[in-house]
């Protein structure tokens, strides 16, 4: 972590511009290589990421409160971290890994007391905080009792999307992040080449010309690689585990849904998907960044240029991430709201969930159903 | 608010004492007015309780940061507060009010796009707050800006919590509530007799004897007073609403669940609900006073004695709900886990996404579910 001094305002972006292409160009071999491994390795990558964001954020913290690295406050804030992650991402997979609760009895108990567990565990922290609380120094130990409550907020339940959107298939998830990196490399390179007007206040290397520019870039490549990553079944195909005669696998076969078909498109062959990645990639250029410019703020406030060192050239993990949580809302909601909420590929799914329940509770839902369809449905439809 | 000096540290109880009675007895007074008012006005008083507990800690935290009374941001953080609220507060009356969306389009196309609408309106908060930063005071501004989130998560979170809690009956509402309150009288008034021990050191006037003997009085009345509300519908049916000839209206009637049906416990005429009662007795008198330790131990890093002043000799609204948070959650977790079956909580979640489906896709349901049932399901079972 550097602190701010005269010198590093002056450019050496010349020294500094190859340093950060290798790298990048390591970075996307990586992430190439994470999304060939699979929806677990990808989950994985999250959650680790997630951890380096949370630990450098909270360093930054410890720091200008000056907490002394063998306090007991650190390790009553990973736990609670940790509560967070238990309970957030188990809210994600009791609705995924539904095979494993009907194949293992523990995995069962876990998913059916899964809020109260993460309750309990999340009360056994708050008695250790307070029961812990140093009269000398309450106003900092409060303080960053509320940062890690906020952290949790931002950082944890952003992953905990960000990997509940794997479940519906990869290219939900590697095309919003894709284009949330290639946003950045397109507002740096415009930036540089064409870059005038200040954009912000709180980030003053920004420019309109980036920001602008970067947006027709990152909107094109959204285009390009939606189209290209739409052909493959190891893209589009949700990711759902099924209990098979040799163990538990996943599924690898799906029939396309209705996004996923081909279209004909003034005679350009092409997905409905592709329209959709036009509105995220419309997204991470205009308002994603909104992110970054936050975390600059905030770094400003710190008194420090970058959230870490993790990565030579581009700073610690959060200065790399910082437009992505935004982004991973934006997802889950737009997901929700607009390709789950809709009939055409929701009337199985519903019915597969119903099968799961016991014969009473499947009756009690069809009486419930004749029940609405008497009352309120239209009889002008046969009945 | 007022600031600690040390004359506010010589005890003038008796003057306080005959105060703090007759405020208290005017108190319950006014909160079993609002309980015969029935679920709509205990959802005020809740919504009403929860603006000035975050008025209280905002002020405290602008007073703390010498934040300017003009400042943008206290309109940017009160924007934020009613954006959680209208996020958190729809997400509790989309399922409830069902009804209304089945009768007005609008309320239908609200509750559709419920989360997209509350992102976007918490996007434009979120540029609002990042283009109005202020360079010259940005620690200061982070700072407010975390705290606002902050409180979203403790205070109007726990308040939706509370809200929904209401439609289970207001039972589960209306103990759990009375015994925190009860529990810190008997806490007061046992303390006040019997303390000589120092229970902890966050809150030096609470003692050992009023939190255990508090504990068992608590308990009590808790037995006392669920086994007297569980004889009147009133508060024990759900809250319904259903559209009937003369409009949407109440459902007064509901057929006595499980846990209010009479039953002989040894001898005694009692309900199981009793025993849930217990429960909760048991966790308004052990764990919930943690959250007023917690407050209390707040209120000294801010160095203010109360939180506010609107209720003399009681202190602000805060002062007197800082144990009902933790309680809030447990109640809504409790509920969720141990009363509404798994079974039963997926009935209703499944029914309610087959009801935004058009009726052509509701009636292919039902005949799909008819076959199956005619086919699968044990004839045993009556249909």
């Amino acid at each position: 972590m550097k602190h701010i001094t005269r010198a590093d305002f002056i450019p050496k972006v010349e020294s500094n511009l190859t340093k950060r292409f290798i790298l990048g160009i390591t970075m996307v071999t990586g992430f190439s290589l994470i999304i060939y491994g699979g929806p677990l390795t990808i989950m994985l990558m999250i959650t680790l990421v997630q951890f380096k964001c949370f630990e450098e954020i909270m360093n930054l913290a410890y720091e200008a409160k000056k907490l002394p690295k063998e306090s007991k406050l650190r390790r009553i804030n990973i736990y609670f971290v940790l509560v967070g992650n238990y309970f957030f991402y188990g809210e994600v997979s009791k609705i995924h890994f539904k095979v494993f609760a009907d194949t293992f009895a523990t995995v069962r108990f876990l998913v059916s007391y899964h809020s109260f567990i993460s309750f309990c565990a999340y009360l056994f922290g708050f008695i250790w905080f307070v029961t812990n609380v140093k009269k000398n120094e309450l106003r900092k130990q409060f303080s960053l009792f509320f940062w890690t409550h906020f952290l949790i907020l931002i950082i944890v339940v952003q992953a905990s999307l960000l990997v509940n959107i794997v479940f519906e298939g990869l290219i939900w998830n590697v095309v919003p992040i894709s284009l949330v990196v290639l946003n950045d490399i397109f507002a740096f390179i415009f930036g540089k080449l064409l870059g005038k007007t200040p954009l912000i206040k709180l980030s003053p290397k920004k420019t309109m010309e980036g920001y602008i520019f970067g947006a027709f870039g990152t909107v094109l490549m959204g285009l390009l690689l939606s189209q290209f990553l739409c052909q493959f079944d190891f893209f589009t195909c949700p990711i759902e585990y099924m209990n098979t005669s040799s163990g538990i696998s996943m599924n690898t076969n799906c029939n396309s849904t209705y996004i996923f078909s081909p279209i004909d498109f003034y005679g350009i062959h092409s997905y409905p998907f592709v329209f959709h990645s036009l509105v995220i990639s419309v997204f991470a250029s205009i308002i994603a960044p909104f992110g970054g410019f936050c975390a600059s703020g905030f770094k400003r406030s710190m008194k420090v240029k970058d959230f870490g060192d993790i990565i030579p050239g581009h700073g610690g993990m959060m200065d790399r991430n910082d437009c992505q949580f935004l982004m991973a809302t934006f997802v889950h909601v737009y997901i929700n709201t607009f390709i789950k909420n809709t009939n055409y590929n929701d009337i199985n799914k519903i019915f597969q969930k119903l099968l799961y329940m016991n014969e009473e509770s499947q009756l009690e839902f069809y009486y419930l159903l004749e029940n609405h369809i008497r009352h309120n449905v239209n009889s002008s439809i046969s009945f």
